[in-house]
């Protein structure tokens, strides 16, 4: 062997972070319709890369239909020359996060610019890099095994509408489901705790969102002459909504937990494992203020692992300046329900339902309206072959214990995984701190260099643990 | 004797409905700056029938400063030939609501019309025919008895600003306090129960109104980042809302009924007398929904005889359209509470700040704002000698039993009691059909005369319990 996979990595960093660059500068900001060609111009950039890389197979697949057409996602397969090899499915995306406020950031976002180690660019972290970096990653294997194909089948599917809520990725898996097929899916959009605390995601919280409108009398009536004799919809509201939570901060709709996998011991060990300090965690919220929430779980169990309901807006009455002493004819809320695994959004929205009606006095006529049909969450277990593969490639990588960590948010895993009926392992080498979504984005030149190596990693790991991937 | 009050009354009922005319065609609406005018207009009109009918002093009365004047009130006082009978003073109001939307009139709202023995005008039921009949009646009782001056001294405070919250009347009081002085006050300002259900109104309700802010986090969260781990200042306001009721609809604020005077079995019984039909009065709230309210207390009691806490207005967090899974940083509710004899709206507000704090839990900053210092209600307890002698005389008038109602609004009564020191009497002829603030306000000519008579024969009954009024 001429070279080593770290071997190769650095000595061809230059160029990587030369190509990243002129992928950086391309503003492919899916929610912004003016930017839409510069989408599209990114998924060509991608297809072409990766042509050069040697990938034998490289499509832009279109999404949406003919009468409301989506932004093309990016397809690419490198075949193991083992058919007996497990196929790997790498999911990440290409468009971006918009800019604004564009006096925030200390260089233009589309002008990647390196600083003391970290690359500033809209898309350096979230997602562009951590996408990149399997190509590297996927060289370098090739090139420390003298091979000309991968231990496993590689496919790569980027979507170009991540940062608008994925509206054409669940049809473009079903519709695409066959040549998706895999043993395995690797998805690289997530963040590690820290740099020196390598972790790997287990799960993302699913969520369903609805709004409760609620309508007493034909007007507002006066409180003087009905005041104490009429039922008041938003005493009603506020009634119900303080019901949804008992004095432990548990949920109340009937069965509601039914279906949550617990947290194991082993995953709680691992989770107080981590250098959690809540004080910095509540300075994030801007204030130092309190945590607050279901009894028996720590913070990062609760913001992680478990279910929430939370009221995201409520409205009713008077709200414009001074008093008027009446008793307002409508009250409405909007709520959004956090979910784990394996819990299902239709049967809570249900149960929602059911609650309300059963809650609602005489007097007062409720309507749920469920938005959507809400996303399912995601969950991949730590002892699962899968995870457990991917945690030795982080580990070799890193040189050090790979931790566990969740996402409190929601994303198209729980698609990826439903649909395409395989496991995923989260491989993200972002850090919070890499300020996804907000200006000054940056991501870790070295981290990124970690993730090539832990994608190189990646395939002879899970070549290794091909029998225990296909039970 | 040549004359009776009725036969007076009937004499003169025509000249009296063709200066009432006079009076209800000057638009005094105190809410408009451009009708200002007016209200000095109809002061004036006022002071001239006082002089004309024979009362030897009438002053119209400036209230408010000289840097912020306010609308003039009519004096008028006629002194009795005996130096101990009573002092009786008379409080109504010769402003009117405003009258839009006007395209709802049946006819111009300040041109007097008369259909089927009602009198439409703006004012005709509140309150200047209301005012009025007392000048018939005075008159009435002089000719009946061929005197020259009332067996009781009347003094009559006519107030210009009543309609836009008599923002200088307690002021007027306390500047005034001595020749205002008096032993009972009959206020003629309300309503009776029906045209053929003749009843008094013994007692207003007080109101103190809040505004509560709370506040969380310094900017919206992220429900998927800390949803579940963090105060949610929805579900605090909610909490904060529905435990201010317990399950039997009664409030919680500690030692907040501890001034209430409980509602006599006399005055339940007489409440339970009138002819309430509840699905009718359902019916007036546009809906036929239900009642609902303190446990143990029929509709009427709830309205009139017991005090409440009512959200005015809520709102927090995202209120447009679709969806945002966000933890609000801020709630905010306007809470209004009725108050009853011996209620304190000091003592109300100091509570609701004491009950706030206490209940907001660590990572919430609550405030909480009152609106001016509310108004005190007011009380008339049946058996009261004032209260027993209107009755008498209104009982004479209408030829059968009165009953007794409540206002479950508020108003300047209990700045009148309170201030001047002299217990009420509530001697009121409109009806709630007459639509007063509302298009095609009217008044029952029958029943303004009948007003007349209860005037002329309130004068005697009050001269005979002179040593009662006194005690």
């Amino acid at each position: 062997m001429d070279t080593d996979v770290p071997g190769y990595i650095d000595e061809n960093a230059v160029g990587f972070f030369a190509a990243l660059k002129e992928w950086l500068a391309i503003p492919s900001i899916s929610a912004d319709p003016a930017r839409h060609a510069d989408v599209r111009r990114s998924a060509r950039w991608l297809a072409r890369q990766l042509q050069t890389a040697g990938f034998p197979t490289v499509q832009v697949w279109e999404t949406g239909t003919a009468d409301e057409p989506g932004l093309p996602a990016v397809f690419a397969q490198w075949t193991a020359a083992d058919p007996a090899a497990p196929v790997v499915l790498v999911y990440g995306h290409h468009d971006v996060q918009p800019v604004e406020p564009l006096d925030e950031w200390d260089s233009p976002p589309f002008e990647p610019a390196e600083r003391a180690g970290q690359l500033l660019a809209r898309g350096a972290s979230d997602d562009k890099g951590q996408v990149f970096f399997h190509v590297l990653g996927t060289r370098a294997w090739l090139a420390a095994h003298a091979a000309a194909a991968p231990p496993v089948t590689i496919k790569l599917i980027v979507e170009g509408e991540e940062e608008s809520g994925s509206p054409h990725f669940a049809d473009l898996l079903r519709r695409e489901r066959e040549r998706l097929a895999c043993d395995v899916i690797v998805v690289s959009d997530t963040t590690m705790w820290a740099a020196d605390v390598p972790s790997m995601c287990t799960g993302t919280r699913g969520v369903v969102a609805a709004q409760v409108d609620l309508r007493g009398a034909e007007h507002d009536l006066h409180s003087g002459s009905f005041g104490g004799a009429i039922p008041n919809p938003l005493h009603v509201l506020a009634d119900l909504l303080v019901g949804l939570h008992d004095s432990d901060g548990r949920i109340t709709l009937p069965g509601f937990y039914d279906r949550v996998a617990a947290l194991t011991q082993a995953e709680r060990e691992m989770f107080a494992k981590l250098p959690f300090d809540e004080k910095t965690w509540l300075g994030t919220a801007g204030k130092s203020g309190a945590v607050a929430g279901e009894a028996g779980f720590s913070t990062l169990e609760r913001v992680w692992a478990r279910p929430t309901a939370e009221v995201n807006g409520m409205w009713g009455g008077h709200t414009g300046p001074g008093g008027k002493t009446i008793i307002p004819c409508e009250a409405h809320a909007k709520l959004s329900f956090r979910l784990v695994a394996h819990q299902e959004p239709a049967e809570v929205t249900d149960t929602l339902r059911r609650y309300v009606a059963d809650r609602t006095p005489p007097g007062i006529e409720a309507t749920v309206t469920v938005e959507g049909l809400g996303v399912r969450p995601a969950f991949s277990p730590i002892d699962s072959p899968a995870v457990a593969a991917a945690r030795r490639a982080m580990e070799r990588a890193f040189g050090r214990e790979v931790l566990f960590t969740r996402e409190g948010g929601s994303g198209p895993e729980a698609d990826l995984t439903g649909i395409l009926g395989a496991p995923l392992a989260f491989v993200g080498v972002g850090l919070d701190e890499d300020r996804a979504h907000a200006p000054n984005e940056k991501a870790d030149m070295g981290l990124l260099l970690k993730g090539a190596q832990t994608a190189a990693y990646l395939w002879e790991e899970f070549a290794a643990a091909a029998a225990e991937l296909r039970q």
